[in-house]
């Protein structure tokens, strides 16, 4: 059995408590696996993993599994209808059951906060976290801090921002954490409603953010907001969206993003979705390499 | 990257625009795989496909899994709530992000009819219908005629009768269409309400529908149907289906053929399924390595 | 192709027609599996297993995937809802196709009793029973017995107490059938409305019951009984839950069981679940190394 030093060394539950260094040691490591021609070398081939989407994603599980079994994995999916296992005990019975029955690292996908480090304190195998609801999502923002990073050679004094549904992101926490650790400039940008006071980051006007390094759009879930400040996701385009007029307005040199899936023509037009300064797409490619890091991380 | 030659040389989005050339070459290459005694011939264990199912269907999955893992390829499977992915809109931005994490081929079913083509234009690596709608199922064409051949060496001048619901079925489209480039010669026969009067091809009566060498039949959905010529399944059963009665009067050398599921009772009876002169189960075990051979097409 | 007789010796429906000496044969490989240190033993890397479960079971799926990947075999998983695939007649369809698709062996659960036995008569692969209905659960008693053994060394004289709704579960009953071949003694304790008066053992009352060797706990639904005879969970707690209080009272050797999932604080207080008496998550743990041995046991 692992100490319970090195099994927090092996797993990834957030970027706020993980060091400088440590991300840096990751993003490194992405680095020689995007740059790694053959697709698959199995370091990992006698590891098992299991995938366990308490709350499903084919996005991030496929990425997940691409990079498991890149480095030859054995890979067990695991996906549950959120009505069945949505309390916390019931999850924490659920990996238990698949620890006992020897998996070697677990993938956790999860809506409840904040469960998710208590849950790992009892568990003898490295989890990562895959999204766990509004707190973190870290290989989201590994691989945005490595795109970042690739276009502009380095993340200090970049700035960045992150416009759109704050509260409920925790693509906009683990972005937030990580940047600031290699002092990007964070601002975030977004209506009243859909704010975070409890985040220590400034808020810019749509005008303001549209004049950074990065302009990373959050998806909108309109029917999330009881408030209804927004009429429609026309009203809600107008005001925060990065429309073709907005983005024909941007910097050269700004590099938009975004975490996926997108609503085309809500927060971003579909024009705009991959226009030569997207790198949409690109942050999708870098997420393989960024979690093979990971998971190499997690069991080598 | 493919050029769009290539890329179009490993796709099978159909087989209305394929030549008899290169029908001939899969179903070569499927013979070479179906003597193959040994299990697993890793010839692509470096190559990941996505089996992406945005309706599902557990029987062409599994036979498409089957045979890529037959061939030692990495599978990734992904079956969608049609819900959540009705639009033609988000299968491409799924399609695209699965691209983008570095899948080598996407083996692709959807419920809309005529996007995939356009699809494909956008996508870099080769894509395999598993069925779009009303329109096309290679494979399963494929593997019809595939069936056929081992049967009576040759398709030219086969008479093949397809009874049922022609014009929901994609199986009749790729039959028609693949048939017709060996010179066999295809009839329908269906209840008005489900006739395809835009497919050139002659309806004859159930009577002459027997008289083929190959009598196929269609899975029934009554319930799609709205005119109601049937007032139940009983009904459908006495006018157009293969009764154990008509099985019997059958010639000895004819061949009863069904893409399955089938509906016992309804279009067949249950003793015909698996009568001596049903290749209903061998039709399954030759899909296997006709989409070896078509795995093999794209990826070697 | 198979032999009948060969079939059945690979097959596994259930315990209760399975001799004392093909029972031990299996525990002893068990034991071999579990004290084998490397995680992937690849001795059946050209068999393909398919995993069907017609009735969901993320736990039991995954034990059995866990067991045929660590043996090298290629595994093909199929969830079914219980609604498109409910009837006998389906599941004999879709069973077949898989056959007839090639793959060597199959891990069936399925919510009807009583139809296993009939369809492996027609299908000519082995296949595992993972849970038919109310009738068994051949590979949960195995580990049951696998665990009880390790502990105590020998089921001979074990004194066995199985609590709660004896009526519903299949593992009483293979646990039942398979531990009187080894000469333990039995007993059932369980409200009226829960008994199975087909089942040839006695009843006890709850005091008597925790008099026993092993107490096996079992997973009650409230909700399935219409009678009524508790009104709340807390209710059926205080008459038949393992509570901490009676877990107290327990002989210190006293082995505390459940083939999960558990009810916490239903039929068994959270504090007991791992308490150093309990074997829950033990019994999963041995889980894999018994489906190795069935699995290998089906294929090699």
């Amino acid at each position: 059995m692992m100490t319970m030093t090195k099994l927090k060394e092996r797993s990834l539950l957030g970027l706020k408590d993980l060091s400088r260094g440590e991300i840096e040691s990751i993003l490194d490591r992405a680095a020689y696996w995007a740059s790694q021609q053959e697709k698959v070398v199995p370091v990992l081939s006698t590891s098992f993993v299991a995938n366990m989407f308490f709350e499903n994603s084919t996005r991030t599980r496929f990425s997940f599994e691409m990079a498991e079994k890149r480095l030859g994995a054995q890979v067990l999916n695991f996906a549950a209808a959120a009505s069945s296992v949505e309390k916390g005990e019931s999850i924490y019975d659920t990996v238990k059951t698949l620890e006992s029955m020897g998996i070697d690292a677990g993938v956790i996908r999860l809506k409840p906060s904040g469960v998710l480090e208590d849950l790992a304190g009892k568990i003898s195998v490295p989890l990562i976290n895959a999204g766990d609801g509004n707190n973190e999502h870290p290989t989201q923002a590994l691989l945005d801090l490595f795109t970042m990073k690739k276009k502009f050679g380095t993340l200090q004094g970049l700035s960045v921002s992150i416009i759109g549904d704050i509260s409920h992101s925790r693509v906009a926490r683990s972005d937030l954490w990580a940047l600031r650790k290699f002092g990007a400039d964070v601002r975030f940008c977004a209506p009243q409603n859909m704010q975070a006071p409890e985040l220590d980051a400034p808020y810019v006007t749509m005008e303001e953010a549209l004049k950074a390094d990065v302009v990373m759009m959050l998806r909108v879930q309109l029917e999330r907001h009881e408030k209804g400040l927004f009429k429609s996701s026309e009203d809600y385009r107008a005001q925060y969206g990065l429309t073709e007029e907005r983005a024909a307005r941007l910097s050269k040199h700004t590099l938009i993003m975004h975490p996926a899936p997108v609503n085309r023509n809500v927060e971003i037009d579909d024009a705009v979705v991959e226009c030569s300064q997207s790198a949409i797409f690109t942050q999708m490619s870098n997420g393989v390499p960024v979690r093979m890091a990971v998971m190499e991380r997690a069991l080598k």
